[in-house]
């Protein structure tokens, strides 16, 4: 056991630097004064050195060779399933092309800034191009003869494939398509809410709403950010949220998608703490967590009721007429062309677009040159209406520019699993309606981490979501609960 | 040069890394959540291992001895120096007794406190008596056959020594207690502040006299922590204050304090930036500007003038009944126990005190279980009184705790070399009672800036405040200033 105990000792003071990282990574989009900016990338760069010379070890290949995993239990077998996925990828990317990974996207980001704020797409295609370029270079030196797009989607989402998650996509396209074209041509209009909203007392809900769903302050803090995000594991797990006066709805349901990232990684065993199990197993999963906490859970009848009577005590009214017209503005479908901003039932056509258009771009099959254009074709053919400008098309997500392909379809992943996990949770918790209806999630949370947050690394996505449902993973559940709720919504 | 160029951008990482250390200990003072303390530990202590194998790397040796000295600039020559001083001192400490050193004083620190507590001596003696021994291996491995205690010394202010420090202080002394027995024997008797001043007024004020004193907010933020402190160099060096809602002269005095570390930090020449002249040359020549910020401009009757009427504006009163009274409050002398309490005259009185008992220490001509006795003989005499329990006594300073031996002279150093600098600055800036006087001390700032700060590590110690001055540093300027001061405000 010499090989495994000195491995894991490596591990944890590896995992211990990339937290180091992640609080960087915080502070910067937090507390960093705004002149900070380059030395900050000089210190993040120092520590990316540090983390990736552990990573190519070579020690670690050795000790990995000498573990004898048959004298292994579950969770050391699952450690070195991590250890030697992580250690492959890390090996097989030559270095040069990890520098050179980090320089053009870095520029890229920068340059797709300008791109969107002028919405000038020529500008950004000469450096997309290179970045495609470098991914498939990429994926061709982590795919060891499989498919391009599936080596890269396994850094986000291990076990899962393009194909699978591509006939999944084919099959649920359809039925969105046709209940968002029943929606918009229903005759019930709901009215956005209206008013203002002071900032102090969005995040003094804010802080109550992440109480009453289970966050653990004693591990975290919320701060506002221009970004919502969460960062860090083990016992340090911060969240992030944003405030707009004129609309509160973006701040509340943003820390309860943040509290349910954060209350994922906060709920896992502290046994794992510092090792590679010690984090969420996969974006997908990761994603289900936060879905469920702010769409299946948040976006209730039963809570919307709670927060409506909460808003008009903390506001003085809560911008709307009665709790029914607040649960019909909180879940008010409209065609709007951002993705971020997308309610329930467009969100996830968002994201087909865009893993279907990464996909050929990886594959080869579809030019940078051709991107604008197959985007706004798709997107009008989906979405009923035509893209106005590239930053609301084409530019408008970052991801691309840093070199986050394989990474869209976790968005929908994580709302399929969360759909299975709600049919789950209704079934186990059956007070869960009236908890939400008195603002409260607690019982909630407890299940979720005892069936899913526990268990970190332990399984892989997909059997972490089976075991907690007791079925395999579809998109059947979810389908079913969009229709329902926006069929009683909107009347269809 | 190119082990010169080799070395410089080994260095460069090294630096970048050194501020990532320090940014964490930021953040645990500040931000982190209560429950990640063992977490952060290990994170620090991973980021530690990377730095010590690093200030140890043999290539450091190898480029060092490759390096031609006199091919390189003055600017090369002191990073070289700068760089030889603390690989030799990295590469003498056996690894072992480092690792000793971080365990015993990790856990000498926890006893500490509780000692300190509980007013139980007997509780602390045997781990101080373990860092004590420890801290004489240390010396004996750095000292290379000089005195020990300059060995310790060394670390915090290079080129000092024991004798030279003691031979000033005994002169200072006997000067330091007439005065003091003076200022008793007064029939002035200045009341304190009274009032309640609530916090964000404090906050306010304390932002404003940043502000006013130079402080740059771009590379910079102000935040609250039990103890103040100054963190980072370069672009990102940030201060806190604490807050008393009884008592606001800690909350500006505080932030003056941190502003003069800050000033300094943030004044180095930005060509710099990540190397070892980035950073203030030593603690004695740190604490000249933070004393110099605030005492001899901070706590000025010109400057009292200003704070009594703008603290009347933010407090509606500022606890006095006229500015001179305000004046009188601000600089009353009291003989009181605390060292971080100490007025101007006290507070050197406090550091010989300790510099005697620790260099008797290390020479080993004073027993740990002796170490009570002697503190409280000592105070006797040149305080006037008693101690009356531990706490207030040789229990009250977490330094020793923690193997800080050699530090404490730094404060004094400090005090000595701004009195030098004061009566420079005064003759360079004839404004500067006037500026005061309507509350700004930019001038004095640039000054500063310009003869001290912006050089960094460039000159040794004494030779960066000879060039600042003009002559080289001596005691008399300050025991002249505290005489005239105090002798005019107790009608001496």
């Amino acid at each position: 056991m010499v090989a495994f105990d000195d491995l894991m000792a490596f591990q944890r003071e590896t995992e211990a630097l990339a937290q180091v990282m992640g609080r960087l990574g915080w502070d910067q989009e937090t507390m960093m004064p705004k002149g900070a900016a380059q030395q900050r990338a000089d210190e993040m760069g120092a520590l990316e050195s540090v983390l990736h010379a552990r990573r190519t070890d070579s020690r670690v290949g050795d000790w990995l060779a000498a573990v004898d995993e048959g004298a292994l239990d579950d969770v050391g077998r699952a450690q070195i399933r991590h250890i030697r996925r992580s250690h492959a990828r890390a090996v097989r990317l030559p270095d040069t092309l990890s520098a050179q990974l980090a320089r053009v996207t870095s520029r890229a980001q920068g340059i797709w800034a300008e791109a969107r704020a002028a919405d000038d797409v020529a500008h950004f295609l000469p450096v997309l191009t290179e970045v495609v370029r470098l991914k498939r270079e990429e994926a061709a030196a982590l795919a060891d003869g499989r498919d391009l797009y599936d080596a890269l989607l396994d850094d986000y989402e291990p076990g899962a494939t393009a194909e699978g998650i591509g006939a999944m996509f084919d099959r649920m396209r359809p039925r969105l398509v046709d209940l968002r074209e029943r929606i918009m041509g229903s005759a019930r209009t709901p009215a956005a809410l209206s008013g203002n909203f002071p900032a102090e007392g969005q995040m003094v809900l804010a802080r109550e709403v992440a109480s009453h769903f289970g966050y653990d302050w004693r591990h975290g803090r919320l701060d506002r950010s221009v970004h919502p995000f969460t960062s860090g594991s083990g016992t340090d797990v911060r969240i992030t949220t944003r405030v707009d006066t004129a609309e509160p709805l973006g701040c509340l349901y943003s820390t309860l998608h943040e509290v349910g990232h954060g209350a994922y990684e906060q709920g896992i065993d502290p046994a794992f703490r510092l090792t590679p199990l010690g984090q969420g197993v996969s974006m997908g999963v990761h994603e289900s967590q936060s879905r469920i906490y702010e769409n299946q859970l948040g976006r209730s009848r039963a809570f919307c009721g709670w927060l409506f009577g909460r808003m008009g005590e903390v506001f003085g009214q809560a911008g709307a007429g009665d709790a029914d017209a607040f649960y019909a503005a909180v879940n008010r479908v409209h065609s709007g062309h951002i993705r971020t901003e997308a309610d329930e039932v467009h969100y996830n056509l968002h994201i087909m677009l865009r893993f279907d258009l990464e996909r050929e771009l990886i594959a080869g099959r579809l030019e940078v040159a051709d991107l604008e254009e197959a985007w706004n074709a798709r997107f009008a053919a989906d979405f009923g209406v035509a893209v106005d400008r590239p930053a609301n098309g084409v530019l408008q997500d970052v991801h691309w520019s840093v070199g986050l392909f394989g990474y869209f379809p976790t968005y929908t992943l994580g709302n399929v699993y969360a759909g299975c996990l709600y049919t789950a949770l209704r079934a186990a918790v059956p007070s869960l309606d009236n908890d939400l209806a008195r603002g409260h999630a607690e019982p909630a949370t407890a299940w979720l981490r005892d069936h899913v947050q526990r268990h970190g690394g332990l399984s892989e996505p997909a059997a972490t979501i089976e075991r907690a449902c007791g079925f395999a993973p579809h998109e059947g559940p979810l389908l079913d609960y969009l229709d329902a709720k926006f069929g009683a919504l909107y009347d269809l």
